[in-house]
């Protein structure tokens, strides 16, 4: 399988470092809007091309990964690219997903290929477990929680804070509001009331840094409804210490069996990663084998995480998986 | 859908329960190699039936559940009847699985039926989780943990002992096990290293209780590699404190990610339940509900949790999964 990289930022290069532990695959080519010549990939005799020359790849690819930012690149840049290739992306915005379906779906189908939207772990790996969890466990209640992790809307949010120079941002899962999920207690639980928000920050010299802990921790939407807490630190302690993109989170069903529901049954899946990137990227692969499968098999038009049968995301035969993994 | 029941023991009754949280679903009867008449169900206006006049209900059942045995009864029972029905069963040996599958794809097709082997937790969402588990992180180390919960094999185990009246195995995962694989450190361990076994035994007046402790202790395969405790408690204590049937466990990868694979990722999936066999039976209705709509696709032959599409198992159209659950 050979595996087309659209886009070389974070999620891009955690592609081109997953395709490293998939031997069934190898990277054709990474596909950039910047000047080629000034991006430096890591995969030896692999080329850097322009976008605007994608199509002339177009027998060499057999899955693209678009690897651009959902808010203003992916809405068009995936219909687009469908009309040429099988292509995969990870559009988040949740809202806007069944139009981005809709959009996705009409272009793949044009270009007789095949096409993932949404592919990920949110959306992506939670709104499976969420699906599995509720076919499973009828009568319940779902329960996400987000982090310990670096949230990169929050944080920009900060840094446009007057007077900050940078920041990072962590969710933070409530200890207490997770431990009376597990436990089958049911609580009624907001996002305000189980997470807290961690925000570490680089003031400009001689800024009024009460001033600006204010500001944050009343900024709507963002801050105010939380628990926040502001710590200033240097651009070395923020560079030394906060350099990575961890995340990870939970997705819980607690559920009720029984001829007159007194059984508590609780399903928890959950996320813990030192890389939120090339997690995706590892996901992203998974998926692009089953595209890669599915378009032989005659498959068209968009798909997601819930139209893919398990046995299509390995590298394994059906044989193999019923005597080993099952 | 109408769901037939054959076997109405702890799984059977499980599955009457949960069909009433399945509004699109209704029991259409159930079958017993018993005398029917001595068995009273709760479904009101729903018969029992001999497991010998089964064949006459044919036109009136969508998709049998086979509620019985793993040991003697499906190997030759689920075959049997895939021949006449759309079948699910939970066949449990994971070593002869293989067979298994074999002959019930030769007699599903023989029958132009659709059938379902394995399906529950484990072997079913155990197995489908280390499948997307280890898809995604291709290089990774794979963890099970099972407890608290009650062991069948092992409390059958102990109640053969001599001098014991009752008895219910717990196995318990250990802490520090789990903590150490949750962090990240990848551990070598073994079922022995990472779990203890807790016994309740009822023994009977005047039995030598060391005798009976150091026997447990040290039975072959059972217990002899574990760290196992022993309690001596009364039939009403035993009735009183340990009549469910709860369960659960954890299965863990721990991969790694990054250009050279410095970054570690963890998924954990996670079931904490009061009630085994009504879990087990919320799982099997889902893929009940997937077989029946497979079978209509003109699908037919044997079939696990790996070949299932998720969108098949919910009572939601493709576009509101996508609307409400991506």
């Amino acid at each position: 399988m050979r595996i087309g990289i659209l886009g070389y930022g974070n999620l891009g290069k955690g592609v081109e470092c997953a395709i490293r532990n998939n031997p069934d695959m190898e990277l054709a080519g990474v596909f950039t809007r910047r000047n080629p010549e000034s991006i430096k990939i890591q995969t030896k005799g692999v080329n850097v091309y322009s976008a605007d020359d994608m199509i002339k790849m177009k027998d060499n690819i057999d899955i693209m990964i678009i690897c651009c930012g959902s808010a203003t690149d992916l809405p068009t840049m995936t219909p687009e690219t469908a009309k040429h290739f099988n292509v995969i992306d990870s559009y988040d915005k949740h809202k806007n997903i069944p139009q981005h379906f809709k959009n996705v779906d009409k272009a793949a189908k044009q270009g007789d290929n095949i096409a993932f939207i949404s592919v990920g772990w949110d959306p992506g790996m939670f709104s499976l477990n969420r699906l599995f969890e509720n076919a499973i466990l009828t009568n319940g209640k779902d329960y996400t929680f987000w982090g310990k992790g670096v949230s990169q809307g929050h944080s920009d949010a900060v840094r446009r804070v007057d007077g900050v120079l940078d920041a990072k941002q962590y969710t933070i899962p409530i200890d207490s509001a997770l431990n009376s999920v597990r436990s089958g207690e049911n609580p009624e639980l907001t996002a305000y009331t189980s997470h807290t928000r961690e925000c570490f920050v680089v003031a400009e010299e001689g800024a009024n840094l009460e001033k600006i802990e204010k500001e944050i921790k009343t900024m709507p939407a963002y801050f105010e409804d939380y628990d926040t807490k502001v710590k200033f630190i240097t651009k070395a302690e923020l560079d030394r210490d906060h350099a990575n993109i961890p995340h990870g989170g939970f997705v819980i069903r607690s559920g009720k069996t029984g001829w007159n529901n007194g059984n508590n049954q609780i399903i928890e899946y959950r996320l813990k990663l030192d890389s939120n990137p090339e997690f995706n990227a590892s996901i992203i692969l998974a998926y692009a084998r089953a595209a890669h499968r599915m378009r032989k098999r005659g498959l068209t038009g968009c798909k997601t995480v819930f139209d893919v049968a398990p046995v299509d995301l390995i590298d394994m035969s059906s044989e193999e998986l019923r005597a080993n993994m099952l």
